[in-house]
C-alpha cells in the first residue's frame, strides 16, 4: 500500500483535463496504473502520482512539460520503474511522465563507437539491438533498466570497474527543462572544453532538472575472447583482499563481483547453480585470447595468495550468461529467501583500501542483528550491497532495518565514502546528503532553484526545497 | 602590449590597499608581475589584472575571496599561466589570485590509486613526487601546468585517449566559491550516485564560479611494458585512416598523435631528431611484455594497410621520453619556424568518423593561404590544433588566421563536432558558444547567475553577463 499525498497539487484536475484533451486515453488516472508508476520494488511508502501520462515524442514531452510548468503541476519522470529509492514516487503529487514508448534505437555510429537512442530503450534491448555490429553497451544494473532511468540515476553495474558508469558513458543528450526549453549538453565529439559540462550536470540528477528525451552513449567493441569464473573463500576479508590487490595491480579486470555466503545461498536456490555456500567472487575478463589468460593467470596467484579456492571457469557464452544473468538476479533470489518479505536494498561506496574494513564492520552488524540481509557488490570499485528482507507487517523490523542502514552510511562516509555509489538518492538517502555534502548540498539546492524555479520536477527527490 | 582595461573595477584601489594590509610584499601592482598573470602564450590582445596577490593556503584564498566579493572585485585564479585562450587576462580588471605557492602534494593514497595535490602542484612535478610508488599521473597537457589550472580548463593531452581527461580523472576537490564558502564537490569514493555531480560542474569552469584550493586525482600504476614508435605516411588522410581503423578495433594504445609535415620538419629543427618530413604517427603502448607487442603488431598491420612506413621504435625510458618532450614542445617548434612571431593555438575535436575529412579540408584551407600553421593532434579522440604562426604588427595577418580559424570551427560544428576540445574558452572561443550549444548557453548563463550573482570569478570568460 502506497500512502496518499498529503495534499494535492492545486491545479492538477485541470492539468488532468488538459492532458486528456491533447493525449485522450494515453492519460490515466486508475489506481493500478498509478501504483505500477508510483512504487517501485523498495521498501518506500510514498505517495502515488495524481495520474500517468505516456509520452510517444519529445515533441509530446515539451508539450506536456510546458503545460505542467503552466499550471504548476509536478512531474515525476518514468523510464521502467525499476529504480530503488523511491525516485518514482511523488511525494507532493503530480503526474508521472512515461517515457517507456519512446523506445528506439535512432542511430548506430558504429564508426564513432557509440549510438543515439531514446530514453526508453532499455540496456537489454539495446544489446540485442546492436549484436551484429559488434559492438556493446556495458552499463548494466541489475534490472533490465530504461537507459533514460539509467542517466538520471548515473547507474553503473557489474562492468563499471573496466568501462565506467554512465557518468563517463554517456557523451551527450537533449532534455526538456523545467521550462519547456529543450536544451542538447553537449555534442558528439568524445571530448570538449567548451564551457560548463551540462552532461554531467543531468547525468544523475534524478528528474529534478528536466526529462531526458534522448541519450548518446558510448559503446565497445565485443572482447575478441572472454571468459568468467568463480571462486569462493574461507572468509570474507580475504575475498575483499584478494580484489583490492587486483585493482591497486592495475590488472583491467573487466568484472569483479563479491557475493557473500547468504548471497550465495539465495543464488544456488533461485538460479540452480551449486556454487560452494561461501564468500565468493564472480569475475570475468575480457581482451586477446593471450591477454585473457595472461590476466587470468595473475589474478589466480592474487585469490591463491589469499586462500582462495579453485577457479571454476565459464567460457561459453551461454555459460557466462547464465552466470551474470544470476548476478543480475540477486534482488529475486533474495526475495525468494523469505517467502512474502520486502525488499530494501541499499548502497554504498568507500575507497578500495578501506573496503574490506568497511565490509567486515557491517557483517558485524548483521550477526548481531535478526535481520537477514545478503551482500553483494561492485568491489572493484569500492561499491556494496545489503538488501534487507523485511517482514511488511512488522515496524520493529523496519526499525532495525533504519538501524543498520544508520551505521552502514555512516561507516562508509567516515572512511571517505558515499551513501550511494550507484542507486541513487530518491527518498532513501535524502537524510545523508547533508552529512555527506555540507555546503555543497547548499550549492545543489542553488542550481535546482535557478534551473527550476516552481520545483516541478520530480520535486522533493534528492533533497526538499 | 596587452591593452588597458576599459574602466578600473569601482573599488579596485580599495581591494588593494586591504589586500596590502594583509599580505604585504605579497600584493604586487608593477607592470612586468601584471603582464606576467595576464598574458599567456597566445594572440590574444586582453587587459592585465590591476593587481596580483600570491595565497600560500586555502585558508589565504578564502579571505582574498571574501574581501573581493565584498568589494564587488573581479579574482582571476593564476597558476602557471600557460593556457592558451586569454583565460589568465582581465577584460573587467581585477585582482589575479596566484596560487602558484600552493605546490604541495598533500597525501598519497597508494592503495586506491589517487593523491590529494594542491593547485599550483605541476604535472611534471606531481610525477617527479610519486616516482618512487610506481604509480604515474597521465594527463600531459604540452606545457608543465598546474593540476588547478589543468582541472579549470578540462584538460587533456596525448594519453587521454587511453586514460581519460581531467574529466574522468578529478576525483573531488573543494574550492572557495564567489561568495566565500568552502564546498567540497564529493567523497574520494570511486563513483558516487549521490545528488548533483559537483565535481564535473567545477572541471572545465576556467575559475567563473570559485577557486580550487585543492585537488583529489586518480593515478595509475606504471605498465609493466611500454614501447613507442614513430611511422610516417604519403599522405595524411591515410595517416588518419590508419588511426580511426585503430580506434574502431579497440585497441587500447596509449598515445596516438598526429603531426604534419610541417610540424614534423619544426620538431626536427627544435628537437634534433631526423624524423621523415611527412605526416606522422606517434604511438606509444602501455601493458605488459605481450601485451604490448600484440597491441604493436596489430597497429603496425593497420598502418602497413594504409601506407604506412616501417615503425620506428623508442623503447628505452630516455628515448621515449626524448619522443615525447619533442610532441610536447611542438608550440616552441611552431615559433622558431618563424622567428619573432606569435601564436594563434586553436584545437577542434570531432567524432572519429569525420576526423579525415575534417583534416583534409583544413589542410586545402591552409594550402591556399599564406600563412603557416602547423598540424598536430590527439588524433585518437577526434581532437587536433592548429598553431598560427603570426608577424605581430601586421594586421592582415590577424585577420587571414581569424577567417582560417572561423571556417576551421564551424567546419567543426557542422560536423558534430566542438569549438575546442581541451583549451578550453577564455576569451578565444566566446563567440562560438551560441553555435555550438545554442539554449544550453543560455542554461550555462544560469548557473554562473546561480553561483556569482555578482560575476567576480573571472568574468568575461566563457560568456559575458
Amino acid at each position: 500500500m502506497a500512502v496518499a499525498a498529503p495534499v494535492r497539487p492545486l491545479n492538477v484536475d485541470t492539468t488532468i483535463a488538459e492532458l486528456r484533451k491533447l493525449y485522450g486515453e494515453r492519460v490515466s488516472t486508475s489506481h493500478a496504473v498509478r501504483e505500477q508508476h508510483g512504487k517501485d520494488i523498495s521498501y518506500h511508502e510514498a505517495p502515488l502520482p495524481d495520474a500517468v501520462v505516456f509520452a510517444e515524442s519529445a515533441e509530446e514531452v515539451q508539450q506536456i512539460v510546458t503545460l505542467c510548468a503552466r499550471l504548476k503541476t509536478p512531474i515525476i519522470p518514468f523510464g521502467t520503474g525499476t529504480s530503488l529509492e523511491g525516485h518514482i514516487s511523488a511525494p507532493n503529487g503530480g503526474i508521472s511522465l512515461d517515457v517507456s514508448r519512446m523506445n528506439k534505437v535512432l542511430q548506430v555510429n558504429e564508426a564513432d563507437l557509440d549510438v543515439v537512442v531514446q530514453p526508453g530503450v532499455t540496456r537489454k534491448q539495446l544489446n540485442e539491438y546492436i549484436r551484429a555490429t559488434g559492438l556493446f553497451f556495458p552499463i548494466d544494473p541489475g534490472a533490465d533498466a530504461s537507459i533514460g532511468g539509467m542517466a538520471s540515476t548515473r547507474a553503473s553495474g557489474t562492468n563499471a570497474v573496466r568501462y565506467g558508469t554512465m557518468r563517463e558513458n554517456v557523451l551527450s543528450l537533449p532534455a526538456v527543462m523545467a521550462d519547456g526549453r529543450i536544451v542538447k549538453t553537449a555534442r558528439r565529439a568524445r571530448k570538449s572544453s567548451a564551457g560548463y559540462d551540462l552532461t554531467r550536470l543531468m547525468v544523475g540528477s534524478e528528474g529534478t532538472f528536466g526529462v531526458i528525451t534522448e541519450i548518446t552513449v558510448r559503446l565497445y567493441g565485443i572482447p575478441e575472447a572472454a571468459s568468467a569464473a568463480v571462486v569462493s573463500f574461507d572468509d570474507i576479508e580475504n575475498a575483499v583482499n584478494a580484489v583490492i590487490l587486483t585493482i591497486q595491480s592495475g590488472i583491467p579486470v573487466a568484472r569483479i563481483e563479491l557475493l557473500d555466503e547468504v548471497q550465495i545461498d539465495s543464488v544456488n536456490r533461485y538460479s540452480q547453480l551449486d556454487l560452494t555456500v561461501a564468500p565468493t567472487l564472480f569475475l570475468e575478463f575480457h581482451g586477446t585470447e593471450a591477454g585473457v589468460k595472461e590476466q587470468a593467470e595473475r589474478v589466480g596467484e592474487i585469490c591463491h595468495e589469499f586462500g582462495g579456492g579453485e577457479f571454476r571457469w565459464a567460457t561459453r557464452q551461454e555459460d557466462r550468461n547464465k552466470l551474470w544473468q544470476a548476478r543480475h538476479d540477486v534482488a529475486y533470489a533474495s526475495k525468494a529467501l523469505r517467502p512474502g518479505c520486502k525488499l530494501w536494498p541499499t548502497d554504498v561506496c568507500v575507497p578500495i583500501s578501506r573496503l574490506a574494513e568497511c565490509i567486515v564492520e557491517t557483517k558485524k552488524d548483521l550477526a548481531g542483528s535478526k535481520l537477514i540481509a545478503p551482500l553483494a557488490g561492485h568491489v572493484g570499485d569500492g561499491n556494496f550491497h545489503l538488501v534487507f528482507l523485511l517482514d511488511p507487517d512488522d515496524p520493529a523490523e523496519l526499525a532495525e532495518a533504519t538501524r543498520l542502514n544508520d551505521r552502514l552510511v555512516h561507516r562508509a562516509l567516515a572512511m571517505g565514502g558515499t551513501c550511494t555509489g550507484e542507486h541513487g538518492v530518491g527518498l532513501g538517502k535524502m537524510a545523508f546528503l547533508q552529512a555527506e555534502h555540507g555546503e555543497g548540498l547548499a550549492v545543489m539546492r542553488q542550481l535546482k532553484k535557478a534551473l527550476d524555479p516552481q520545483n516541478i520536477m520530480n520535486p522533493g527527490k534528492i533533497f526538499t526545497i
